[in-house]
């Protein structure tokens, strides 16, 4: 998918600056979001009425609110900057909810809302007099569209504009007041922010109580989402929420806390072994958990909890509480002694400061009861005593990526039929093509839907199509929108990357077909980026290796040359959870020194893009497998990779001139893969397209 | 050469937690002194008496030192632990010399003298009734010979070792004074250990007006080298000194300094196109040098400087001073509120504690002066006012190691005559062999000298050299000794990595032959390792691009298989200066975020090594250049390497079968080259040789 780029974040300012001491390139990570400089969102959790959106496509909900009134309601956010308890000269307002998700439930795109501008990236500033927008390159026209005149388009990473707090630093009068709704920022971003402000002595302001966008959207505003959630069947989970917990629970003894507070909603998915459908594409529900070293709280709407999941999680062990109770159990826990784990890079801002504030109470309770600092610091090293945070990396993350023998089975066979979809699809477009039936690339994106949506076990895409023909497959981001959208050109490259989330897995593929003659350049560029495939799925690397030394495989063959492509090689997957995940990563960030483990998912999605014209990449998704070497030096296992994509790549791209003999028997070796494992899920033309398209070639 | 592990540290701690961290390996770095922890050793700067040492075999040297009574000296040296002025707990004592030079002299080989211990890597630690001495594996063997009872090895690196500090934190009664040489220590080493010693309320003192081991080594401590300094010929160096320095006065001023202390030998030779014979193996003289923004002062023995270095000297501005006045100026140079840039990671902790001290004069006799604190800040942003360090990284390092046309004419010259000499020395051996003479080791590395030695231009080898016969081999820092070193074994791999200095070049080349037979194996892991070598050669890379994203080209052959080698793959090598450079490596140590440029020169020496069997090893030196990418994405070059040495590669080691069609042309290409440029060099059966090992190969 997007490889590694469909990003929710948007200047991201200090990531930018690590990237230019590397490599020429810049891109828009969407992974780790304690890069991202000013631009996390999240919303103030109070879930009042409950109706699901997670089923609209995306496009919908954009066209419903691109109307609404920008000026009116800067106006009216305006005069709540100097209600009592606000009295604020700024306001900020990103991207995120408060669980840092990449896809969101409409009712927290606030700032949407506040701006006109729909794409998912961008944070809004607003002050007494002036209204800005930052948003990446990818979004600059669409904001320019979409914003009304009181809004000035920051066109972030382009030479000379400003981070939000450069701004910020520059118009506010001296002293100034910026406020935030700090569910909405992770701590450490909510940090960064506020020491960049402070260099001009603003005080961040965390309005915790009031989201001011809320405020004047009103009854207007969608309802949180509230379709019920489901338990994930222990034969795709392969582990019991006990034996989870239990793991859980060793780490945190081992880490010294005595209770962390969970709010990635993949985490919590994952943890509990339920399922959700609150935002779209990822199959998750708004919520928080805290696990205790003796119990376990659920934060969630309670009307989401069907009896079944009632019962899974009493016999768990977990209770339920109310999702906007979070910030008094958090204090609660501060005040019996807890040291909880948090993770700042993820956790907002509220939790956080909460759980420190209260700290602090608890701290000077104690001197007044005139306990003495030695009680104090004798108690540092006990299990009770006084609460201190322990801000550690979630422990979560590292534990859901590396799955265990269900989970990658229920991965391997949601593939094949995710395959035998796509041979369905492949085969109706080629015939339409030849027919010479227009078709945009929307309509060809929701007949691949169809398609996949036949399949068992189908829940939803697992990102929106990235469905691009000629040079829009050279926007990497390309998001075809219904009414502007090109008709997919018989005689041009077309780039489709989709993907789908199934009970049993999640799949993410990119193809790149041409349906009538493609070019000797787009034949050569096609072979090369194959090539960097082809040596990344091959690659035998010893443990411990992190992903980026690998990256430089999928790249050499386009380096040869003089070409590049400026994203990633590879980002996680989840096992029936989001189609991005980390800790893991193949690419040029050589920050992320996160080693490659026996049951990591990673795509593999080199690419070329040349502007105004075409697009290429080739994705599958690879599973981290031991491999049986000869010798093992250093007593250490080595690793390599299993493929869990099954779709032909198209031979009449392929320059077999460039190939060596052992490409081409890889590309043999493949396509005979996949007509023995997904030729059993087909019959008629899409069983012969699919012997067609995995004949061997010869070369001479 | 030693693949970047001829190091002459011990056991850097800090760094070894890094590497464990990102790989399986651990090694020695020979590069970044900053990594190092408690192993820098210098010299306190009187040169008294002056006689050269350099041209004396190091092992000859040793044979002096290794009867000594280390017991005697211990007890000397507690004696001194309570003279007034000094009264110390423990006293540490390291390897290196003031300006951490790879190779030094022997009258600072001061750890030695005090231990027994001659290996070159190694940490002395001295308490009123312990001796402990650290080092790392490649000595444990050496080192339980050569120390007396008296002290402890500590084996650094084996699991549950105390570093240095770790000891002393647990040896010592509290608040005890731990004695230094501040010479000896980095700055920034120095202050690593003082913080280290300090969570135990140990005190780190700064003994700078006395040496105690030389204190008690007296007259027997060999002589300060004096051999006179030469001017290093501007056809090779290319570029006059003035222009040189009117390129680092610039960044003087970028940086916002006025003056700069250079400690790194090396530095001082490339910036005033001099060379010395101070130290064995690396071409440089002990100096500091001092530039300010209107002149530039050399501190030196005068002795060593002839008539026509004073000219050279004066006609670029530089003033010569004695070479243990650098305190006296530095502290000088603060109190006219210079601001020194201060490379604390290359600068002895003695230069920038003296520059420190003077500054806070200066900051008091300001405020005595009733001059207020707004001066002071007003100060700041002007060019005099009050001194203020820059601690930022030497700006000579990379300027060095970028090298301009004439630096890489007389790499390239030097490269090809040093091809001449291995050429002549290699059919010799193979006769000798066959005629079933038996030569030792060492006896074919004397004789590998001869020749070089007949070469125009020759002045030295440009490290010890690495002759390994067997099991040798397999020990990546193998040096040979007369008397115990083993024959070199018609049946066995030889493994033969040396190097020259030249007048205009330096060289570096390892070469791994069998003189019968070799195994199936034997061919299997050189294959792999040429494979990894070609690789490495042929790599494009986009500019800005960091050496360690190539590491794993070299290895990816062998991970196939399960093997590796724990030493990095290339250094950097400067043009006839040290054979070790920095800033650029080609290593898994991702943290040298250097990136390789044109013009900079690297080894590409993979290797294999099987345990108590053999050993393998190719290396080339390459040179960095621009490639003609018939594209250019991203705007920008495209870099790739050029070879510098013509040796050939023992065909009869190479499994074919195993080479793909293009790594046999590559292998074709390369010898042919061979031929082309050094046959003109030879006549004879040296020539004929050279043709025999030129020929094409065959892929069946």
């Amino acid at each position: 998918m997007g490889p590694l780029t469909l990003s929710s974040s948007t200047s991201s300012s200090r990531y930018l600056r690590f990237i230019s001491l590397s490599l020429p390139f810049f891109y828009n990570s969407n992974s780790h979001p304690s890069f991202l400089n000013v631009s996390h969102k999240a919303p103030r959790m109070t879930v009042r009425n409950c109706s699901s959106i997670s089923a609209k496509p995306s496009s919908e909900l954009r066209k419903k609110r691109a109307g609404s009134d920008s000026n009116e309601q800067l106006r009216a956010l305006r005069e709540l900057f100097s209600r009592p308890g606000v009295e604020i000269d700024a306001y900020i307002i990103p991207s995120q909810d408060a669980h840092q998700s990449e896809f969101i439930a409409e009712c927290y795109m606030r700032r949407a809302y506040i701006s006109g501008f729909t794409g998912s990236a961008g944070t809004a500033v607003v002050t007494k007099d002036k209204a800005a927008l930052w948003t990446d390159g990818r979004y600059f026209l669409q904001a320019e569209k979409q914003l009304s005149s009181s809004w000035i388009l920051m066109r972030a990473g382009n030479f000379g504009v400003p981070t939000t707090s450069e701004w910020l630093n520059e118009v506010l009068a001296p002293e100034g007041r910026v406020g935030i709704d700090p569910f909405l920022f992770s701590s450490d971003a909510a940090e960064e922010l506020k020491e960049a402000i402070a260099k001009k002595n603003h005080e961040l302001v965390f309005l915790s109580d009031l989201n001011l966008v809320d405020e004047i959207w009103r009854e207007l505003r969608p309802k949180p989402p509230n379709k019920p959630v489901r338990v994930h069947d222990i034969k795709f989970a392969g582990l019991d929420v006990a034996s989870k917990l239990s793991s859980l629970r060793s780490e945190l003894l081992d880490a010294g806390s005595s209770a962390i507070v969970i709010s990635m909603l993949d985490e919590i998915a994952w943890l509990l072994n339920l399922r959700g459908s609150d935002v779209p594409h990822s199959p998750v529900m708004y919520a928080y958990l805290i696990v205790e070293l003796d119990k376990a709280k659920l934060f969630i709407g309670s009307s989401k909890v069907t009896t079944e999941v009632m019962a899974h999680l009493e016999s768990a062990g977990i209770e339920l509480r109310p999702y906007d109770s979070i910030l008094h159990e958090v204090e609660s826990l501060a005040s019996q002694g807890a040291r909880l784990w948090l993770d700042i890079s993820s956790v907002n801002a509220a939790i956080v400061n909460a759980y420190n504030s209260a700290c602090e109470r608890y701290y000077k309770s104690l001197e007044n009861k005139s306990k003495s600092k030695t009680v104090l610091n004798d108690g540092l090293n006990g299990w009770s005593g006084v609460p201190i945070g322990v801000y550690k990396v979630s422990p979560i993350s590292l534990a859901k990526a590396v799955k265990n023998a269900d989970e990658l089975e229920g991965m391997r066979n949601s593939h094949l039929r995710d395959a035998a979809a796509l041979a369905q699809f492949w085969v109706w477009l080629e015939e339409e093509i030849h027919k010479d039936v227009k078709l945009t690339e929307v309509e060809v994106a929701d007949k691949l839907l169809e398609f996949r949506s036949r399949q068992a076990g189908f829940l939803d895409t697992s990102f929106d199509t990235i469905s691009g023909s000629g040079a829009n497959g050279a926007i990497i981001h390309y998001k075809p929108e219904k009414d502007s959208c090109s008709v997919v050109d018989a005689n041009k490259l077309f780039l489709l990357d989709s993907g789908a989330q199934y009970v049993d897995g999640t799949t993410d593929i990119t193809r790149t077909v041409h349906f009538g003659e493609p070019t000797t350049r787009q034949k050569e560029c096609f072979t090369r980026v194959l090539q960097g495939h082809i040596s990344l799925d091959q690659a035998v690397f010893p443990e411990n290796t992190p992903g980026f030394v690998l990256d430089a495989f999928a790249r050499s063959f386009l380096w040869k040359i003089g070409l590049d492509y400026r994203h990633g090689t590879g980002h996680g997957v989840g096992a029936a959870l989001n189609v991005h995940e980390g800790p893991q990563s193949i690419s040029f960030r050589y920050g992320n020194m996160t080693p490659l483990q026996k049951g990591m998912i990673v795509s593999n999605e080199p690419g070329y893009y040349e502007d105004h014209a075409f697009g290429i990449r080739i994705e599958n998704l690879l599973c981290v497998k031991e491999v049986d070497t000869p010798n093992r030096f250093g007593g250490i296992g080595y690793l390599g990779f299993e493929k869990l994509t099954f779709v032909p790549i198209q031979a009449k791209l392929v320059d077999l001139s460039l190939l060596s003999v052992e490409e081409v028997a890889w590309l043999n070796e493949y396509h005979s893969q996949v007509w023995e494992k997904v030729s059993p899920f087909l019959d008629g033309s899409a069983r012969q397209w699919l012997w067609n398209n995995t004949r061997p070639l010869v070369k001479n």
